[in-house]
């Protein structure tokens, strides 16, 4: 597709930017990280769901396949000639028609369950269409959501269910350590990052025991991908939002607010003077309504806003409507401090912060919104600008929906 | 558009339905209601994006022309057939080239300011094209976001500077209550539809008594639309989550659960039975990131799941994550019982509330739940399952972005 290179200040507003060069760098460091590790990745595309970031991770090697989120994400990456292709969702009944399809066409497409119920249920529909499901038994290593207690009987017998069955066969283990998403410390995020690994690698020796391998050995998060430390016997590594990053992972500490490669560019509508207010066009349509940052010893509200390059705390997205945002400044903050929260402190700003806020947001001024979560910013945009040097250089497709 | 229609539990997960006779019960009360107050109606499409849910707001009568929140949903509506459109998001420079596009087409376009500044931005702006502007000023009658103090001199100065601009052209004054939100009790929605009223007819008085005459006077938000019992000197009201209802409005008291016509059907996946676990394909992707309900009485976490058509408040989505929803039983709670916050509380589920959850909700179980918020779910969605009598008769497109 062409794309006529445009200034920042001239794309519409509110869109969704991606500075080049840091999703280059984030995308480089873990594929280096899991290489030395002599792993591999298979990426989570359901953070971006675009063709253009997953080639550029590829690019970058180490890569194994990829991971979805929706059978919609699986049909789309296939057309653009990926085939290895994880999709990470349990699966059901109703989705074996649309996965039967895939396989038929040519994909290499592996399936996820965790109970019994499930899987004979999902077995009568298998057997509606003539190929060879390929399924994977999820774990539960960290009481997040999924997953069978990688000490269970369940484990076993739904592993040799699966591979006495004409239509399915098994195909290892997976499991997703989202519990990381509470881990602060460098110490918190290397013990689970173990204790995902271990208790996988626990699941693999049990199912061995009984005669069963395991060709694939999947695990991984964001925080645990970059805390783990040793890859022996894990076939790859799962990740997605370590390509933009965002405010929760730089609350987490596996990034620096610098590393965030999305934003969200919006335009200035007005001011509300008297309440310390700066309304732009960018609202929680633009944002997503995600608030990962609530928790956080540093509440970022619905985004940080980065004046003139500089990321410091000072000025966040406190509120947010459809179409609205409001700026507010976070008051007598130190940007490092994490002691207290701050959040909605604009009543206590003073007129000279006022003066402050509006001189460095004047109508109609373009500001870069960093967003709490890129996974669900992402969702609210099918394209985003590609930005090098403060110039818009492409203007890349991304998909939505089921 | 040819749609076979298909039973419920055939459809695709997670994906959108819309009740059709409460739709158009909700869509009729409105109508009603500002009919008997000799007023009309300009509904706010943004809710749902859908020219088929305007067309049913249009059947029933009453309807002046519609409002929307991006110049995409303009060119949309405008497309389908709508000519008279209020853009009611404050405009900036660089959206004038689009607006002139759209009146040069043909669109009877009215764009939205509230300051100095920006008019001047804008008016050079629309100096570079052929067409006359219609201008509203927006009023803040709330301190909920934007707009100007109808006690203001800047709202004359404003209005007179838009007069004597020959690119615009001064079209009056529009105001929202969105602190509506806020309103628990009748006499606080009374109050508050009172109060956008009357501080709008000031400022229509104010500027009346300078020689400048309100074409226009729009007010309205869901909740004020309802509440408001005399709308002389008002010649439109606004409102849009009023066509679907959601958990907020029923929270507020707006409407009845019963009323609620959105809800997002998901499957369920598997159960973590030691924690009360139930798990659904349908996450915080099918129902939006939206936490309306986190500061009411009764909070619903992610949405209330409605299991064989009731909806006591008795399961609900208390987490999710992308692609998973996880589904707990709100303990030993009365559904009527606001005195206290239930969210979250599986911990204390007893093993015979477990069974029973479980037995509510097997493997595979179709399950509908209804969202904290209509705008923020239906813009997860490209379409719209239009369900009757519990078959899905029609499938409706939806558009999303700017």
């Amino acid at each position: 597709m062409h794309f006529t290179p445009t200034n920042i200040e001239d794309l519409p507003t509110p869109c969704c930017l991606i500075d080049k060069a840091k999703m280059q760098r984030n995308i480089a460091r873990l594929s280096a990280h899991i290489g030395n590790l002599q792993c591999t990745l298979r990426p989570h595309v359901k953070t971006h769901k675009s063709i253009e970031v997953t080639k550029a991770i590829i690019d970058a090697g180490n890569v194994k396949g990829i991971t979805v989120s929706t059978l919609k994400e699986a049909d789309y990456f296939f057309k653009h000639g990926m085939n290895d292709i994880l999709y990470a969702v349990g699966i059901t009944p109703n989705k074996i028609a649309h996965v039967a399809q895939l396989i038929q066409q040519g994909c290499d497409l592996t399936i996820v369950i965790d109970n019994e119920d499930m899987l004979s249920l999902v077995l009568d529909k298998m057997a509606e269409h003539n190929c060879v499901f390929k399924v994977i038994i999820e774990l539960d290593t960290d009481g997040h959501r999924s997953g069978v207690n990688p000490h269970s009987h369940a484990l076993l017998s739904i592993a040799k269910h699966i591979n006495n069955s004409a239509h399915a066969k098994f195909e290892g283990v997976m499991t997703h350590a989202g519990e990381s998403y509470a881990c602060f410390t460098e110490k918190a995020k290397q013990n689970m990052a173990a204790q995902e690994r271990d208790l996988t690698l626990h699941a693999v020796k049990r199912l061995f025991e009984v005669g069963i391998h395991c060709n694939t050995v999947s695990i991984g998060s964001t925080p645990t991908a970059f805390a783990v430390d040793q890859l022996d016997g894990i076939t790859e590594v799962r990740a997605g939002v370590y390509v933009f990053f965002d405010l929760v992972m730089a609350g987490l500490g596996v990034c620096d607010i610098d590393d965030i490669a999305m934003s969200v560019l919006g335009t200035v509508i007005g001011h509300q003077k008297d309440k310390g207010w700066v309304i732009t066009d960018a609202g929680w349509m633009a944002m997503s309504r995600d608030r990962g940052t609530a928790d956080h010893p540093q509440d970022y509200g619905y985004g940080l806003v980065s004046p003139s390059g500089s990321h410091e705390a000072r000025y966040i997205m406190s509120d947010a409507n459809q179409e609205h945002g409001i700026i507010t400044e976070v008051s007598n903050a130190s940007p490092e401090s994490h002691s207290e929260k701050h959040i909605d402190s604009s009543l206590n700003s003073s007129a000279e912060n006022n003066d402050s806020i509006f001189t460095q947001f004047p109508a109609a001024k373009a500001i870069e919104i960093l967003p709490n979560h890129a996974c669900a910013t992402a969702a609210q945009y099918d394209h985003y600008y590609v930005v090098e040097n403060g110039v818009a250089i492409d203007k890349w497709l991304s998909i939505g929906g089921w």
